[in-house]
Protein backbone atom coordinates (compact mmCIF):
# COMPACT_ATOMS: atom_id res chain seq x y z
CA UNK A 1 0.00 0.00 0.00
CA UNK A 2 1.52 3.48 -0.95
CA UNK A 3 1.40 6.14 1.83
CA UNK A 4 -1.10 8.28 -0.08
CA UNK A 5 -4.09 5.63 -0.51
CA UNK A 6 -6.20 6.97 2.30
CA UNK A 7 -6.43 10.59 0.84
CA UNK A 8 -7.25 8.68 -2.49
CA UNK A 9 -10.27 6.70 -1.00
CA UNK A 10 -11.47 10.09 0.06
CA UNK A 11 -11.57 11.33 -3.40
CA UNK A 12 -13.48 9.01 -5.43
CA UNK A 13 -12.98 9.30 -9.01
CA UNK A 14 -15.05 8.94 -11.96
CA UNK A 15 -15.47 4.71 -13.35
CA UNK A 16 -16.89 4.56 -16.75
CA UNK A 17 -17.83 1.58 -18.82
CA UNK A 18 -19.62 0.54 -22.10
CA UNK A 19 -21.97 -1.99 -23.23
CA UNK A 20 -21.26 -4.07 -26.23
CA UNK A 21 -24.13 -5.76 -27.38
CA UNK A 22 -23.84 -8.86 -29.60
CA UNK A 23 -26.30 -10.24 -31.59
CA UNK A 24 -28.25 -10.42 -34.88
CA UNK A 25 -31.39 -10.79 -33.06
CA UNK A 26 -31.45 -7.23 -31.77
CA UNK A 27 -30.30 -5.76 -34.63
CA UNK A 28 -33.31 -7.33 -37.19
CA UNK A 29 -35.69 -5.99 -34.40
CA UNK A 30 -36.39 -9.53 -33.48
CA UNK A 31 -35.27 -9.19 -29.98
CA UNK A 32 -35.59 -6.30 -27.40
CA UNK A 33 -32.83 -5.88 -25.68
CA UNK A 34 -33.22 -4.62 -22.09
CA UNK A 35 -29.51 -5.16 -20.45
CA UNK A 36 -28.57 -1.58 -21.68
CA UNK A 37 -31.47 -0.74 -18.95
CA UNK A 38 -30.82 -2.77 -16.35
CA UNK A 39 -27.00 -2.36 -16.07
CA UNK A 40 -27.77 1.84 -16.72
CA UNK A 41 -29.39 1.70 -13.80
CA UNK A 42 -27.44 -0.76 -11.54
CA UNK A 43 -24.22 -0.13 -12.10
CA UNK A 44 -24.89 3.52 -11.47
CA UNK A 45 -25.84 2.02 -7.93
CA UNK A 46 -22.11 0.88 -7.54
CA UNK A 47 -20.71 4.04 -9.13
CA UNK A 48 -19.97 3.37 -12.50
CA UNK A 49 -21.09 5.15 -15.45
CA UNK A 50 -22.48 3.70 -18.49
CA UNK A 51 -20.86 6.30 -21.57
CA UNK A 52 -21.29 4.46 -24.58
CA UNK A 53 -23.50 1.52 -25.75
CA UNK A 54 -23.01 -0.60 -29.08
CA UNK A 55 -24.99 -3.47 -30.30
CA UNK A 56 -22.92 -5.71 -33.43
CA UNK A 57 -23.71 -8.53 -35.37
CA UNK A 58 -22.80 -12.11 -34.45
CA UNK A 59 -19.52 -11.33 -36.60
CA UNK A 60 -16.10 -11.82 -35.18
CA UNK A 61 -13.67 -8.86 -37.18
CA UNK A 62 -16.87 -6.33 -35.54
CA UNK A 63 -17.02 -8.03 -32.57
CA UNK A 64 -12.81 -7.87 -32.51
CA UNK A 65 -12.50 -4.21 -33.74
CA UNK A 66 -15.55 -2.50 -31.10
CA UNK A 67 -14.29 -4.97 -28.50
CA UNK A 68 -10.57 -3.28 -28.83
CA UNK A 69 -11.97 0.19 -29.15
CA UNK A 70 -13.61 0.20 -25.93
CA UNK A 71 -11.62 -1.68 -23.81
CA UNK A 72 -9.26 1.08 -24.45
CA UNK A 73 -11.23 3.93 -23.94
CA UNK A 74 -13.78 2.67 -20.65
CA UNK A 75 -12.72 1.30 -17.07
CA UNK A 76 -14.80 -1.48 -17.94
CA UNK A 77 -16.50 -3.17 -21.34
CA UNK A 78 -19.58 -5.22 -20.81
CA UNK A 79 -20.38 -7.78 -23.11
CA UNK A 80 -23.86 -9.64 -23.40
CA UNK A 81 -24.68 -12.48 -25.78
CA UNK A 82 -22.85 -15.06 -27.75
CA UNK A 83 -21.84 -17.06 -25.05
CA UNK A 84 -24.71 -20.60 -25.34
CA UNK A 85 -23.54 -23.57 -27.27
CA UNK A 86 -24.69 -23.09 -31.00
CA UNK A 87 -22.81 -22.14 -34.23
CA UNK A 88 -23.54 -18.51 -33.58
CA UNK A 89 -22.12 -18.19 -30.66
CA UNK A 90 -18.76 -16.72 -31.25
CA UNK A 91 -18.72 -14.40 -28.56
CA UNK A 92 -15.75 -16.39 -26.49
CA UNK A 93 -13.75 -16.97 -30.00
CA UNK A 94 -14.05 -13.41 -31.01
CA UNK A 95 -12.68 -12.07 -27.43
CA UNK A 96 -9.80 -14.55 -27.18
CA UNK A 97 -9.10 -12.53 -30.70
CA UNK A 98 -9.45 -9.46 -29.48
CA UNK A 99 -6.67 -9.94 -26.41
CA UNK A 100 -4.28 -12.19 -28.86
CA UNK A 101 -5.36 -15.01 -26.29
CA UNK A 102 -5.54 -18.62 -27.04
CA UNK A 103 -9.00 -20.11 -26.27
CA UNK A 104 -9.37 -22.82 -23.83
CA UNK A 105 -11.11 -25.31 -22.01
CA UNK A 106 -11.19 -23.64 -18.66
CA UNK A 107 -11.39 -26.71 -15.83
CA UNK A 108 -13.78 -25.41 -13.82
CA UNK A 109 -15.91 -24.19 -15.95
CA UNK A 110 -16.31 -27.71 -17.40
CA UNK A 111 -16.32 -29.46 -14.07
CA UNK A 112 -19.25 -27.32 -13.40
CA UNK A 113 -21.09 -28.74 -17.14
CA UNK A 114 -20.34 -31.72 -16.31
CA UNK A 115 -21.94 -31.63 -12.74
CA UNK A 116 -24.92 -30.02 -13.86
CA UNK A 117 -26.28 -32.47 -16.72
CA UNK A 118 -26.66 -36.40 -17.02
CA UNK A 119 -24.15 -37.82 -18.75
CA UNK A 120 -25.76 -38.22 -21.76
CA UNK A 121 -26.59 -34.88 -22.02
CA UNK A 122 -23.17 -33.47 -21.73
CA UNK A 123 -22.30 -33.25 -25.92
CA UNK A 124 -19.62 -31.42 -27.21
CA UNK A 125 -21.42 -28.24 -27.56
CA UNK A 126 -22.24 -27.96 -24.18
CA UNK A 127 -18.51 -27.98 -22.95
CA UNK A 128 -17.99 -25.65 -25.56
CA UNK A 129 -19.91 -23.25 -23.29
CA UNK A 130 -16.21 -23.88 -21.10
CA UNK A 131 -13.99 -22.55 -23.76
CA UNK A 132 -12.92 -19.53 -22.88
CA UNK A 133 -9.72 -16.67 -23.64
CA UNK A 134 -6.80 -17.85 -21.62
CA UNK A 135 -6.60 -16.65 -18.12
CA UNK A 136 -10.27 -16.23 -17.90
CA UNK A 137 -11.88 -15.59 -14.01
CA UNK A 138 -15.19 -17.16 -14.20
CA UNK A 139 -18.48 -15.65 -12.92
CA UNK A 140 -21.04 -17.75 -11.19
CA UNK A 141 -24.76 -18.60 -13.40
CA UNK A 142 -27.07 -19.16 -11.10
CA UNK A 143 -29.75 -19.47 -13.70
CA UNK A 144 -28.61 -22.51 -16.52
CA UNK A 145 -24.66 -23.15 -14.97
CA UNK A 146 -22.62 -22.07 -18.14
CA UNK A 147 -20.58 -19.16 -16.33
CA UNK A 148 -19.76 -15.78 -17.57
CA UNK A 149 -16.19 -14.71 -16.95
CA UNK A 150 -13.69 -11.64 -16.91
CA UNK A 151 -10.70 -10.83 -18.92
CA UNK A 152 -8.70 -7.24 -17.71
CA UNK A 153 -11.42 -4.85 -17.73
CA UNK A 154 -13.78 -6.71 -19.87
CA UNK A 155 -16.88 -8.89 -18.28
CA UNK A 156 -18.57 -11.48 -20.60
CA UNK A 157 -22.54 -12.01 -20.10
CA UNK A 158 -25.27 -14.22 -21.19
CA UNK A 159 -27.39 -11.97 -23.42
CA UNK A 160 -31.05 -13.35 -21.89
CA UNK A 161 -32.04 -10.59 -19.22
CA UNK A 162 -32.46 -12.81 -16.45
CA UNK A 163 -29.42 -14.96 -16.33
CA UNK A 164 -27.23 -11.62 -16.98
CA UNK A 165 -28.93 -10.49 -13.98
CA UNK A 166 -28.32 -13.47 -11.92
CA UNK A 167 -24.41 -13.01 -13.07
CA UNK A 168 -24.81 -9.47 -12.18
CA UNK A 169 -25.80 -9.88 -8.61
CA UNK A 170 -22.72 -12.41 -8.05
CA UNK A 171 -20.43 -10.55 -9.50
CA UNK A 172 -20.76 -6.66 -8.26
CA UNK A 173 -19.21 -6.67 -5.59
CA UNK A 174 -16.10 -7.72 -7.52
CA UNK A 175 -16.32 -4.34 -9.49
CA UNK A 176 -14.53 -1.07 -8.49
CA UNK A 177 -16.88 1.58 -8.55
CA UNK A 178 -15.87 5.01 -7.79
CA UNK A 179 -18.56 8.31 -7.77
CA UNK A 180 -22.32 7.25 -7.82
CA UNK A 181 -24.31 10.15 -9.60
CA UNK A 182 -27.94 10.92 -7.53
CA UNK A 183 -30.95 12.23 -9.86
CA UNK A 184 -33.71 14.10 -9.41
CA UNK A 185 -36.85 13.93 -11.60
CA UNK A 186 -39.29 16.48 -11.73
CA UNK A 187 -42.60 16.18 -13.60
CA UNK A 188 -44.57 19.44 -15.10
CA UNK A 189 -47.56 20.21 -17.11
CA UNK A 190 -45.53 22.56 -19.09
CA UNK A 191 -44.59 21.97 -22.73
CA UNK A 192 -40.66 21.50 -23.11
CA UNK A 193 -40.50 24.54 -25.83
CA UNK A 194 -41.72 26.62 -22.75
CA UNK A 195 -39.10 26.05 -20.29
CA UNK A 196 -36.79 25.54 -22.06
CA UNK A 197 -35.14 29.59 -21.96
CA UNK A 198 -35.19 29.42 -18.14
CA UNK A 199 -33.78 25.91 -18.16
CA UNK A 200 -30.91 26.71 -20.12
CA UNK A 201 -30.24 29.74 -17.29
CA UNK A 202 -30.53 27.11 -14.56
CA UNK A 203 -27.51 24.33 -16.44
CA UNK A 204 -25.67 27.58 -17.02
CA UNK A 205 -25.36 28.23 -13.67
CA UNK A 206 -25.08 24.27 -12.67
CA UNK A 207 -22.47 23.58 -14.91
CA UNK A 208 -21.52 20.75 -13.05
CA UNK A 209 -24.81 19.13 -12.83
CA UNK A 210 -26.05 17.37 -15.97
CA UNK A 211 -29.77 18.84 -16.29
CA UNK A 212 -31.91 16.73 -19.44
CA UNK A 213 -35.21 17.55 -20.54
CA UNK A 214 -37.68 14.47 -21.81
CA UNK A 215 -41.21 15.77 -22.77
CA UNK A 216 -44.18 13.26 -22.40
CA UNK A 217 -47.92 12.82 -23.98
CA UNK A 218 -49.83 11.35 -20.76
CA UNK A 219 -53.57 11.57 -21.24
CA UNK A 220 -53.78 14.04 -24.40
CA UNK A 221 -51.52 16.22 -21.96
CA UNK A 222 -48.17 17.72 -22.85
CA UNK A 223 -45.65 17.53 -20.02
CA UNK A 224 -42.17 17.53 -19.54
CA UNK A 225 -39.86 15.48 -17.07
CA UNK A 226 -37.15 17.38 -15.99
CA UNK A 227 -33.80 15.33 -14.80
CA UNK A 228 -31.16 16.79 -12.95
CA UNK A 229 -27.79 14.09 -12.05
CA UNK A 230 -24.78 15.05 -9.70
CA UNK A 231 -22.29 13.01 -7.52
CA UNK A 232 -22.62 16.38 -5.44
CA UNK A 233 -25.99 15.72 -3.56
CA UNK A 234 -25.30 19.55 -2.13
CA UNK A 235 -25.19 20.71 -5.38
CA UNK A 236 -28.10 18.46 -6.91
CA UNK A 237 -30.22 19.63 -4.11
CA UNK A 238 -29.38 23.28 -5.54
CA UNK A 239 -30.17 22.38 -8.92
CA UNK A 240 -33.33 20.73 -8.04
CA UNK A 241 -34.52 23.60 -6.03
CA UNK A 242 -33.84 26.16 -8.53
CA UNK A 243 -35.57 24.00 -11.25
CA UNK A 244 -38.54 23.89 -9.29
CA UNK A 245 -38.62 27.63 -8.22
CA UNK A 246 -38.58 28.27 -11.97
CA UNK A 247 -41.49 26.05 -12.58
CA UNK A 248 -43.44 28.07 -9.98
CA UNK A 249 -42.67 30.94 -11.72
CA UNK A 250 -44.06 29.82 -15.05
CA UNK A 251 -46.93 29.20 -12.89
CA UNK A 252 -47.42 25.79 -12.41
CA UNK A 253 -46.92 23.24 -9.90
CA UNK A 254 -43.67 21.09 -10.06
CA UNK A 255 -44.26 17.44 -8.82
CA UNK A 256 -41.33 15.08 -8.06
CA UNK A 257 -40.89 11.89 -9.40
CA UNK A 258 -40.09 8.78 -6.83
CA UNK B 1 -29.86 4.99 -68.61
CA UNK B 2 -27.12 2.79 -69.25
CA UNK B 3 -27.63 -0.39 -71.54
CA UNK B 4 -27.44 -2.66 -68.60
CA UNK B 5 -29.35 -1.08 -66.13
CA UNK B 6 -32.46 -3.68 -66.57
CA UNK B 7 -29.65 -6.42 -65.64
CA UNK B 8 -28.54 -4.28 -62.80
CA UNK B 9 -32.16 -3.86 -61.40
CA UNK B 10 -33.04 -7.74 -61.53
CA UNK B 11 -29.71 -7.85 -59.14
CA UNK B 12 -30.50 -6.20 -55.96
CA UNK B 13 -27.97 -5.38 -53.60
CA UNK B 14 -27.65 -5.53 -49.81
CA UNK B 15 -28.36 -1.83 -48.52
CA UNK B 16 -26.85 -1.01 -44.92
CA UNK B 17 -27.70 1.21 -42.19
CA UNK B 18 -26.81 2.14 -38.29
CA UNK B 19 -28.37 3.29 -36.22
CA UNK B 20 -26.81 6.22 -33.96
CA UNK B 21 -29.18 6.76 -30.67
CA UNK B 22 -28.14 10.20 -29.06
CA UNK B 23 -29.42 10.47 -25.17
CA UNK B 24 -28.05 10.49 -21.91
CA UNK B 25 -31.35 8.88 -20.72
CA UNK B 26 -30.67 5.50 -22.69
CA UNK B 27 -27.28 5.24 -21.48
CA UNK B 28 -28.14 6.01 -17.94
CA UNK B 29 -31.32 3.58 -17.88
CA UNK B 30 -34.05 6.01 -17.26
CA UNK B 31 -35.35 5.65 -21.04
CA UNK B 32 -36.25 2.04 -22.51
CA UNK B 33 -35.27 2.66 -26.22
CA UNK B 34 -37.54 1.38 -28.46
CA UNK B 35 -36.84 2.77 -32.16
CA UNK B 36 -33.86 -0.15 -32.58
CA UNK B 37 -36.46 -2.55 -32.52
CA UNK B 38 -38.52 -0.85 -34.97
CA UNK B 39 -36.35 0.58 -37.49
CA UNK B 40 -34.66 -2.90 -37.45
CA UNK B 41 -37.38 -4.56 -38.06
CA UNK B 42 -39.45 -1.73 -40.62
CA UNK B 43 -36.17 -1.32 -42.53
CA UNK B 44 -35.54 -4.88 -43.65
CA UNK B 45 -39.43 -4.57 -45.14
CA UNK B 46 -38.09 -2.15 -47.50
CA UNK B 47 -34.59 -3.85 -48.19
CA UNK B 48 -32.18 -2.25 -45.15
CA UNK B 49 -30.10 -4.01 -42.95
CA UNK B 50 -29.34 -2.45 -39.58
CA UNK B 51 -25.76 -3.59 -39.37
CA UNK B 52 -24.46 -2.30 -36.39
CA UNK B 53 -26.28 0.68 -33.08
CA UNK B 54 -24.24 2.87 -30.94
CA UNK B 55 -25.87 4.89 -28.08
CA UNK B 56 -24.07 8.20 -27.33
CA UNK B 57 -24.58 10.67 -24.42
CA UNK B 58 -25.03 14.57 -25.36
CA UNK B 59 -22.18 15.20 -26.11
CA UNK B 60 -20.73 16.99 -29.09
CA UNK B 61 -17.79 15.24 -29.74
CA UNK B 62 -18.93 11.81 -29.49
CA UNK B 63 -21.73 12.51 -31.70
CA UNK B 64 -19.49 14.22 -34.37
CA UNK B 65 -17.30 11.06 -34.24
CA UNK B 66 -19.59 8.11 -34.11
CA UNK B 67 -21.35 9.90 -37.02
CA UNK B 68 -18.35 10.46 -38.97
CA UNK B 69 -17.62 6.47 -38.20
CA UNK B 70 -20.65 5.06 -38.74
CA UNK B 71 -21.53 7.30 -42.29
CA UNK B 72 -18.78 6.12 -44.41
CA UNK B 73 -18.82 2.43 -43.34
CA UNK B 74 -22.93 2.07 -44.41
CA UNK B 75 -25.34 3.15 -47.19
CA UNK B 76 -27.98 4.93 -44.54
CA UNK B 77 -27.23 6.61 -40.96
CA UNK B 78 -30.41 7.18 -39.19
CA UNK B 79 -30.15 9.39 -35.61
CA UNK B 80 -32.72 9.65 -32.93
CA UNK B 81 -32.93 12.14 -30.48
CA UNK B 82 -31.19 15.47 -29.15
CA UNK B 83 -33.59 17.80 -31.59
CA UNK B 84 -35.84 19.38 -29.17
CA UNK B 85 -35.97 22.57 -27.96
CA UNK B 86 -33.81 22.29 -24.86
CA UNK B 87 -30.08 23.07 -23.86
CA UNK B 88 -29.41 19.00 -23.99
CA UNK B 89 -30.83 19.36 -27.73
CA UNK B 90 -27.37 19.12 -29.14
CA UNK B 91 -27.55 16.53 -32.21
CA UNK B 92 -28.18 19.12 -35.32
CA UNK B 93 -25.41 21.25 -34.05
CA UNK B 94 -22.98 18.31 -33.69
CA UNK B 95 -24.17 16.87 -37.45
CA UNK B 96 -23.97 20.39 -38.75
CA UNK B 97 -19.65 20.23 -37.18
CA UNK B 98 -19.80 16.02 -38.45
CA UNK B 99 -20.56 17.61 -41.73
CA UNK B 100 -18.36 20.81 -42.00
CA UNK B 101 -21.48 22.47 -42.88
CA UNK B 102 -23.06 25.58 -41.21
CA UNK B 103 -25.90 25.75 -39.00
CA UNK B 104 -28.46 27.57 -40.36
CA UNK B 105 -32.08 28.68 -39.87
CA UNK B 106 -34.14 26.70 -42.06
CA UNK B 107 -36.53 28.72 -43.54
CA UNK B 108 -39.33 26.24 -44.40
CA UNK B 109 -39.05 24.43 -40.94
CA UNK B 110 -39.13 28.00 -39.45
CA UNK B 111 -42.53 28.39 -41.29
CA UNK B 112 -43.59 25.56 -40.14
CA UNK B 113 -43.25 25.86 -36.43
CA UNK B 114 -44.55 29.36 -36.72
CA UNK B 115 -47.80 28.34 -37.84
CA UNK B 116 -48.06 25.20 -35.44
CA UNK B 117 -47.65 27.51 -32.23
CA UNK B 118 -49.53 30.37 -31.37
CA UNK B 119 -47.77 33.76 -32.05
CA UNK B 120 -47.31 34.10 -28.22
CA UNK B 121 -45.79 30.67 -27.75
CA UNK B 122 -43.37 31.06 -30.54
CA UNK B 123 -40.20 30.90 -28.42
CA UNK B 124 -36.66 31.24 -29.77
CA UNK B 125 -35.91 27.92 -28.15
CA UNK B 126 -38.98 26.22 -30.26
CA UNK B 127 -37.54 28.11 -32.80
CA UNK B 128 -34.11 26.68 -31.96
CA UNK B 129 -35.65 23.41 -33.43
CA UNK B 130 -35.35 25.06 -37.14
CA UNK B 131 -31.76 25.14 -37.14
CA UNK B 132 -30.09 22.55 -39.45
CA UNK B 133 -26.99 21.86 -40.85
CA UNK B 134 -26.79 23.70 -44.41
CA UNK B 135 -28.39 21.73 -47.21
CA UNK B 136 -31.05 19.62 -44.98
CA UNK B 137 -34.21 18.20 -46.94
CA UNK B 138 -37.27 18.27 -44.37
CA UNK B 139 -39.03 15.16 -43.00
CA UNK B 140 -42.36 15.40 -41.97
CA UNK B 141 -43.50 15.26 -38.30
CA UNK B 142 -47.03 14.40 -38.37
CA UNK B 143 -47.03 14.71 -34.84
CA UNK B 144 -45.54 17.62 -32.96
CA UNK B 145 -44.63 19.36 -36.32
CA UNK B 146 -41.10 20.53 -35.64
CA UNK B 147 -39.73 18.35 -38.62
CA UNK B 148 -36.62 15.79 -39.13
CA UNK B 149 -34.29 16.09 -41.71
CA UNK B 150 -31.73 13.86 -44.31
CA UNK B 151 -28.15 15.46 -44.63
CA UNK B 152 -26.68 13.29 -47.42
CA UNK B 153 -27.09 9.62 -46.08
CA UNK B 154 -27.84 10.71 -42.45
CA UNK B 155 -31.59 10.22 -41.24
CA UNK B 156 -31.99 12.58 -38.58
CA UNK B 157 -34.89 12.45 -36.35
CA UNK B 158 -36.55 12.68 -32.79
CA UNK B 159 -36.49 10.06 -29.79
CA UNK B 160 -39.96 9.99 -28.91
CA UNK B 161 -41.12 6.61 -30.59
CA UNK B 162 -44.03 7.69 -31.47
CA UNK B 163 -42.97 10.97 -33.41
CA UNK B 164 -40.14 8.85 -34.80
CA UNK B 165 -42.58 6.34 -35.97
CA UNK B 166 -44.56 8.93 -37.48
CA UNK B 167 -41.54 10.34 -39.31
CA UNK B 168 -40.36 7.13 -40.41
CA UNK B 169 -44.07 6.61 -42.00
CA UNK B 170 -44.00 9.69 -43.99
CA UNK B 171 -40.67 9.14 -45.69
CA UNK B 172 -39.84 5.59 -46.04
CA UNK B 173 -40.68 6.03 -49.82
CA UNK B 174 -37.61 7.95 -50.13
CA UNK B 175 -35.46 5.40 -48.98
CA UNK B 176 -33.38 3.48 -51.87
CA UNK B 177 -34.16 -0.12 -50.58
CA UNK B 178 -32.21 -3.33 -51.66
CA UNK B 179 -32.94 -7.31 -51.03
CA UNK B 180 -34.82 -7.61 -48.43
CA UNK B 181 -34.16 -10.71 -45.76
CA UNK B 182 -37.05 -13.17 -45.36
CA UNK B 183 -37.14 -15.55 -42.27
CA UNK B 184 -38.45 -18.46 -41.19
CA UNK B 185 -38.96 -19.14 -36.88
CA UNK B 186 -39.31 -22.77 -35.80
CA UNK B 187 -40.17 -23.27 -32.12
CA UNK B 188 -38.47 -26.57 -30.53
CA UNK B 189 -39.48 -27.80 -27.19
CA UNK B 190 -35.54 -29.34 -27.03
CA UNK B 191 -32.94 -27.13 -25.05
CA UNK B 192 -30.25 -25.81 -27.79
CA UNK B 193 -27.20 -27.45 -26.33
CA UNK B 194 -29.08 -30.80 -27.64
CA UNK B 195 -30.01 -29.10 -31.30
CA UNK B 196 -26.69 -27.54 -31.30
CA UNK B 197 -24.49 -29.92 -33.08
CA UNK B 198 -27.26 -30.86 -36.26
CA UNK B 199 -27.75 -27.32 -36.63
CA UNK B 200 -24.55 -26.45 -37.14
CA UNK B 201 -24.22 -28.72 -39.82
CA UNK B 202 -26.96 -27.04 -41.53
CA UNK B 203 -25.70 -23.55 -41.16
CA UNK B 204 -21.84 -25.84 -43.05
CA UNK B 205 -24.65 -26.50 -46.19
CA UNK B 206 -26.46 -23.36 -46.12
CA UNK B 207 -23.57 -20.76 -45.92
CA UNK B 208 -25.46 -18.22 -47.31
CA UNK B 209 -28.79 -18.63 -45.20
CA UNK B 210 -28.20 -16.84 -41.67
CA UNK B 211 -29.26 -19.09 -39.41
CA UNK B 212 -29.71 -18.66 -34.95
CA UNK B 213 -30.54 -20.29 -32.08
CA UNK B 214 -32.50 -18.43 -29.27
CA UNK B 215 -33.22 -20.07 -26.06
CA UNK B 216 -36.27 -19.42 -23.96
CA UNK B 217 -38.10 -20.66 -21.00
CA UNK B 218 -41.84 -20.84 -20.87
CA UNK B 219 -44.06 -21.46 -18.09
CA UNK B 220 -40.94 -23.74 -16.49
CA UNK B 221 -40.33 -25.82 -20.01
CA UNK B 222 -36.76 -25.36 -21.75
CA UNK B 223 -37.09 -24.37 -25.92
CA UNK B 224 -35.50 -22.88 -28.49
CA UNK B 225 -36.15 -20.68 -31.27
CA UNK B 226 -34.05 -21.62 -34.66
CA UNK B 227 -34.32 -18.72 -36.91
CA UNK B 228 -33.32 -18.96 -40.58
CA UNK B 229 -33.01 -15.94 -42.60
CA UNK B 230 -31.78 -14.97 -46.13
CA UNK B 231 -32.62 -12.55 -49.21
CA UNK B 232 -33.18 -15.89 -51.25
CA UNK B 233 -36.96 -17.15 -51.13
CA UNK B 234 -35.87 -20.94 -52.44
CA UNK B 235 -32.74 -21.05 -50.16
CA UNK B 236 -34.67 -19.88 -47.05
CA UNK B 237 -37.65 -22.46 -47.45
CA UNK B 238 -34.77 -25.66 -48.49
CA UNK B 239 -33.08 -24.39 -44.97
CA UNK B 240 -36.46 -24.42 -43.07
CA UNK B 241 -36.99 -27.83 -44.30
CA UNK B 242 -33.87 -29.70 -43.29
CA UNK B 243 -34.67 -27.74 -39.72
CA UNK B 244 -37.69 -29.13 -39.37
CA UNK B 245 -36.49 -32.76 -40.63
CA UNK B 246 -33.36 -32.44 -38.23
CA UNK B 247 -36.14 -31.57 -35.14
CA UNK B 248 -38.17 -34.61 -35.90
CA UNK B 249 -35.08 -36.71 -36.21
CA UNK B 250 -34.41 -35.53 -32.45
CA UNK B 251 -38.13 -36.87 -31.59
CA UNK B 252 -39.79 -33.55 -31.62
CA UNK B 253 -42.21 -31.85 -33.36
CA UNK B 254 -41.33 -28.40 -35.06
CA UNK B 255 -44.11 -25.84 -34.29
CA UNK B 256 -43.59 -22.58 -36.86
CA UNK B 257 -43.90 -19.20 -35.43
CA UNK B 258 -45.82 -16.35 -37.41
Amino acid sequence: MSEDAPEKKSEKKTVTAALLIIGNEVLSGRTQDANLKFLGENLNHIGIQIREARVVPDITDEIVEALNALRQRYDYVFTTGGIGPTHDDITSAAIAKAFGRKLTRHPEAEALLRAHYKPEDVTEARLKMSDMPEGAVLIENPVSKAPGYQVENVIVMAGIPRIMQGMFEGFRHRLQGGVTVGSRSITVTIPEGIAAKPLGAIQNDFPDVEIGSYPFVRDGKVGTSLVARSSDPARLAAAAEAIEAMVRDLGAEPEEEA
